[in-house]
């Protein structure tokens, strides 16, 4: 028999309902690890925890510290290996809790609760949980998945447009490297937010079942956008929203896969056409990129650390729904920051 | 099939043989985290060692801190996933390293190398890691199984009679619980230290292959000598090393077993005359309980947590290899800590 440890990545199990519902059926050693903001968003959330202990952990990077979970085992030292921990907020609060959740005496029971539409469709699923080491993201983590996640669709009704688009990108990310029949409907019509959000979960529970612990390169696709997703962060000082960066991060990687013969140019126009782009995407990556050198960009690159010196190893698209890990060449990534990229 | 993450506990691979010879089937990306004091003593291990990047890590509690990880981790930035970490000293080490290989890059390859009889016999099997939260012992922590254990005799050969002694005391509590044949011969002849590593190593790697992650309440018997003995740590200031501590808890153990009729005084007798302390342990017992009252003891009995209010949780022998958890009533064992403890 194999024995599997505390927070071990297993199927999700999804709870849809109200958030006042649902948190009925928390158990009395649950200890709430919230956004302020969203507490103070929904005044009915912020209810229905009256009586409970609750941490306010703010959204953002600063939350990501070692710092922060000391702060927060701090006051966590009566609270027994039996407890729920229950994170809600979006994914920077699902990921430090996540890391709080796998440390407590070695492991207790989390519940995810997205606050964002980011979060339902990417971050709460899969059990990664991590945080910063000086500038270095994600640098110290663990994997340890939800013992459930509670979708609770009131808690999207405040969010802004900005905010919902980041979602929907990193959706339309898995439907077109991981399924080409929902990506051609997506494609003739954009889904519903509910919808897109219930396929793409979909979509990305398949990957982590199949790969849970990263040891296969399977969920490695995740990262479509990723490369030049996380330079683009990074060139903005962080002001462009996560999702956002990977939007543009998706057409560089488009392009890539055309100049490299990988993506069939109609694939790439289609996907360019159907992505939820705010106006002017090709004008923010030049913007971008003439701010910073090419030995710039491959630092950013290298610091990545995927593949070989110089070259960068990349998802791209072999068409809808069919991807492949490529090594590419410095020359050719380069020739694009030089070239069409800077120009808009 | 099942996936299993990264530093999940397995049965340990346990290499026996010199430390230089053993360092040379390192793989290049490795990095060594040591007991400064262990090298200084083995200038072999010392030069084995040059040309790899080896960081210090002081044995103490002190270097089990969040801190310390996080110190360490801004040296591992460039350090990839499939990275070793070797562990090289004792108790302490081996914990805060197994938290650090742990979360970094969510898990990399570790080796134990256990420079004390104690860690040999205890702390390097089972995978468990922690750090300390300000006062609070292993507050945050993680199982984390080494890949590889190496048991190299000459580390052994520097360490004082009373680091001996302590890693004895941790064998005997093994033997006397889980194994009634090996307890009677150990009992009629005191065991070779190389004797005593080898037989109650593979008894504490039993005990954790039936319940690696303690969701069985069976590695709860490793506790034994456990409960007083924080105890007196405790009252010491801790200044009473840990195996020590540990056997003057068996004795109180054994006291409260025969007490409430679990244990037979005979078999209490006879441990107690092979168990390898040092002289004059029951005066040891009464002078720390001498300068602490019995509200004091009891509110550091119930900081261990266990059981209901007032009550004991503990691990009582009913005879050599046989054990029971038992709820002790608070008017049992304040009578010891008032009576016959207190006198010697």
């Amino acid at each position: 028999m194999t024995h599997l440890p505390p927070g071990a990545v297993l199927p999700s199990v999804d709870v849809v309902g109200r958030f006042p519902e649902l948190a009925r059926t928390l158990p009395d050693e649950a200890v709430v690890f919230a956004d302020p903001k969203v507490l103070r968003s929904h005044p009915r959330v912020a209810k229905a925890l009256r009586g409970r202990v609750v941490h306010r952990v703010p959204a953002g990077e600063e939350s990501k510290t070692l710092e922060a979970v000391e702060r927060f085992a701090t006051k966590l030292v009566h609270v027994s290996r039996g407890a729920t921990f229950v994170a809600l907020g979006g994914g920077t609060v699902g990921d430090v809790v996540a890391v709080l959740a796998h440390l407590h005496r070695r492991g207790v029971r989390l519940v995810q609760v997205p606050s964002t539409l980011l979060a339902a469709v990417d971050s709460s699923i899969g059990g990664k949980g991590a945080v910063n080491v000086g500038p270095v993201k994600n640098a110290l983590g663990v994997f340890h998945g939800a013992a459930e996640t509670w979708l609770c669709d009131e808690l999207f009704g405040t969010l802004t447009e900005a905010q919902r688009r980041e979602g929907r990108l990193e959706a339309w990310k898995m439907v077109v490297t991981l399924d080409a029949a929902t990506a051609r409907r997506w494609l003739r019509r954009p889904p519903a937010d509910e919808v897109l959000l219930r396929e793409a979960r979909d979509l990305k529970e398949a990957v982590v079942r199949t790969d849970p612990y990263e040891q296969k390169g399977v969920r490695v696709v995740l990262n479509f956008g990723h490369t030049f997703g996380h330079v683009f962060e990074s060139l903005s000082g962080y002001r462009l929203r996560h999702g956002e960066a990977v939007g543009l991060g998706m057409l560089c990687a488009l392009d890539l896969g055309v100049r490299l013969g990988v993506t069939a140019p109609s694939v790439a126009a289609s996907i360019e056409a159907g992505l939820p782009m705010p106006r002017g995407a090709r004008v923010t990556i030049a913007t971008l990129l003439r701010g910073a050198s090419t030995s710039t960009v491959g630092g950013l690159l290298a610091a990545d650390k995927k593949g070989a010196p110089g070259q960068v190893r990349m998802v791209l698209l072999e068409e809808l729904g069919r991807w492949r890990l490529v090594d590419v060449p410095a020359r050719e990534w380069q020739a694009c920051v030089k070239g069409p990229w800077r120009r808009a």
